[in-house]
């Protein structure tokens, strides 16, 4: 088998950090200090993985190996201290927090895996790694999570996931699965902000 | 000891299925897609369980056993297709949710009890299962939890909790003590809804 | 070493009754009921040791021992009767708060040492237990934390932990480190309210 640990390890951090930083930038619409900003960002970056790890009751990764917090917190300050000084365009965290989705996507799906835990279980536990730490980060900011709607972007995670876990059932390889369910992930997402794909809305006639 | 494990596991799941179901027609009041929706109806279907299983240590029951899982979605997805075509009276499902609120509490506290916590501890796990779920979907909808005010339904649930335990430290076996907390948590409620009995509500003279 | 465990047992009650108390009064400028106002006094009380606990896959404190649970319910039932009859200054209550922050700060701080996580995990151990209820309230409260604005919390609660950490590190004894680590909280978090000293509010520029 292929050995990817400290390819996914490098790109796990880089993951951690281009989430803070878009926390850092959603929390400064609202009126928080430096405090809740970090806060904020922390949560964007590290909830996602904490909720993965509570749930299949391993050590949390971030207390495993606390570069991820550095990370977090290093990237979370970088970015406040920049677009104090710098207008950044809206659109250029776009790339990067696709391909933190693809990462956290494959890194969640594969620890799962790694515990044996049900196909169906595992998939939606990258789903989780994904998306979940934005959910916290806009509920922590008192707003409606935005993966709730919009363009894809959870549907784009876990059709990566069900690709990977399918993969890795038929026998491929583990890097050879995170490579192309990762990519699957990326491109669908590029692709539902290029064309505007959407899913239906639901709206309930009660 | 009379077994009724097949039994409450029949019922645990249909519980799931009537929250899934109950949440889907929360979300559908907010511009969500797809896959806000099988968020919500997830985290109404699952989160009490889950928040239990992590507080007790246990490995998360719908973890250990996907078909949980697989029958929130099946739910959720259900509904979505059912009410763009159906207009369902708004409280159809208050008797079925009912029903969900009394097996969720049974549930959660004979797990609490075959762990051996303490009394207090066992009761309060049996509402946090039947409430808990409501509680994180009206969070994730940006809405006041709806549990905090309105009709009696912890109350209830708590009622039914403290009565099962104390009939298992009376030694009534696990199925008679079940039938009997659980009965007390539907039949309050109901009378609740019927009558409109209410908690007094708080307010602070600050 | 000296020890402090029946003084931190018993300032760690006192803290979890003050916490409960906050978390009625903030839990009295919403339309909530007798139970709304006893979930958000629990997880204003009981909130940050208990993620503290499940991040570090500790039993949680108040599942262990009750008397947590019970002190929590007690203050704030006694919080809810009190305040129907006799109108508090809404200043009361930073003395005794600020005491909370510091005692959860030690003593997060300490159980995290305790099990040998590394130390910027540690003191953030230390910030969770102190500031994570509060958050927690307010989000069931539907509101943005009050945290992550307004005079120094957070900040004082990090410092304390930082200073705990390191003299545990340069061998000082327990009861020492303790003690100096919530004085500094205890005199920061004072002096914040005193002088209204605040952290950079922090605005993108988007």
């Amino acid at each position: 088998m292929m050995t990817i640990d400290p390819l996914l390890h490098g790109i796990a951090l880089a993951g951690v950090a281009v989430n803070a930083a878009a926390g850092v930038l959603e929390a400064g619409r609202k009126p928080f200090d430096l405090f809740g900003m970090v806060v904020v960002a922390l949560a964007a970056a590290l909830g996602g993985g904490s909720l993965r790890d509570v749930l299949l009751d391993r050590t949390v990764f971030w207390i495993a190996d606390q570069a991820y917090l550095a990370a977090a917190v290093a990237a979370g300050l970088a970015t406040f201290a920049l677009v104090r000084f710098v207008r950044l365009p809206g659109q250029l965290f776009l790339l990067p927090d696709a391909m933190g989705l693809a990462l956290f996507t494959v890194s969640g799906t594969q620890v799962a895996l790694a515990l044996g835990v049900p196909w169906l279980v595992a998939s939606l536990m990258g789903v989780v790694t994904g998306v979940f730490g934005g959910i916290l980060r806009d509920v922590l900011c008192n707003e409606v999570p935005l993966v709730f709607s919009g363009q894809l972007y959870a549907t784009a995670s876990w059709a990566g996931a069900l690709l990977l876990v399918t993969l890795t059932m038929m026998g491929v390889s583990a890097g050879w699965a995170a490579l192309a369910g990762g990519s699957l992930v990326l491109v669908l997402r590029l692709a539902a902000i290029r064309f505007d794909w959407r899913l239906p809305v639901f709206s309930a006639r009660l």
